[in-house]
């Protein structure tokens, strides 16, 4: 009943994470507006967006050279590891501006449900790396969720024998959060992680 | 620091209505992950959106043949028009298979504050359709918002003189809604429009 071509599109965005139906019939309404010139530009966008994209072969993150522009950066600490799930959390590590050392990408998180075991993550890259590299900490920084504390785990114990020092980043209240809303296991962990006060 | 194609993308993400920068750079990176075909295909369906579709000269909604499906369905009530605002409210309608008339697509509300006056819409198209179509209804299907009730008013003023019936959709709790949750002009609308009660 729709025409072809805007019933296709909205299939597509529908096939997105995080887009409903609604949405995507929104958005495809919403370009069925643009000139033609600025629908040919994003169409580019798509199509090229992996051109120059590899995989840099320290780290492992999307990189346009290898190796990519964090691990081959003279004025980065390579004394420190920071082991995340995904390339976009190194992109929010880094919008941060105060995280200098290096990251390592693992590409997903240990789970059993989804088939998902520790040989189709990087671990294996990130041990020889460990080796070699000789590095004094690790920063564990998956999500505190189920899957990011068990891949954390399995990590861990994997890199204990090697006497490196192994960090976790901080589990507690998001600023501008509310004690008042915020759920046990939340408010379990801000107070296991209490740190001394320090008025200026 | 992103790479340039990945910045690119989330940008163009960014620049569609309802998606914020994080979800941009949520399907920018779930996109990275997908085959090149898949990147393909969906930069097809963007580009080629437009290509076939065309205004109905009659209704103006979007269609792929002139006129469109729906005016030149001998099995519709042609006396009968709903009056919408975009396209998508058309496509809204016919989902419910519950109507069985013409539409006419306005393509906007009148606003004055974003600069879009009566002569912007298709009114005028409507009032020479009216005219020469003779239909014996109405139906002013616009939002139930400051512009969508200004410009149904407006055009129930054009039409008044013409002594056609002129209705307009009901407004009142949504089906699944909550009496105490509702606000107080919904509450007032909704007792305005109140029905007699027929128990089966």
């Amino acid at each position: 009943m729709l025409p072809k071509s805007i019933k296709n599109l909205i299939d597509h965005f529908a096939s997105l994470p995080g887009i409903g139906p609604k949405s995507a019939e929104r958005l495809t309404f919403y370009l069925l507006r643009l000139k033609q010139n600025d629908l040919s530009s994003f169409a580019n966008s798509i199509r090229g967006l992996k051109e120059k994209i590899k995989f840099c072969s320290i780290c492992t993150n999307f990189a346009e050279t290898d190796p990519c522009h964090v691990c081959i950066d003279e004025k980065r600490n390579k004394k420190i590891i920071c082991v995340v799930a995904e390339p976009l959390n190194v992109y929010a590590f880094e919008k941060t501006s105060k995280y200098n050392g290096l990251y390592h990408v693992l590409h997903g998180y240990i789970s059993p449900i989804d088939g998902i075991g520790p040989e189709d993550l990087t671990i294996d890259k990130l041990l020889k790396r460990i080796s070699k590299e000789k590095p004094e900490e690790i920063i564990l920084a998956t999500n505190p969720t189920l899957e990011g504390e068990a891949t954390s785990m399995y990590i861990s114990k994997l890199i204990s024998p090697l006497k490196i020092k192994i960090t976790r980043i901080a589990r507690g209240l998001p600023m501008g959060g509310d004690v008042e809303y915020a759920d046990e296991v939340t408010l379990s962990k801000a107070l296991e992680g209490r740190r001394d006060f320090i008025s200026k």
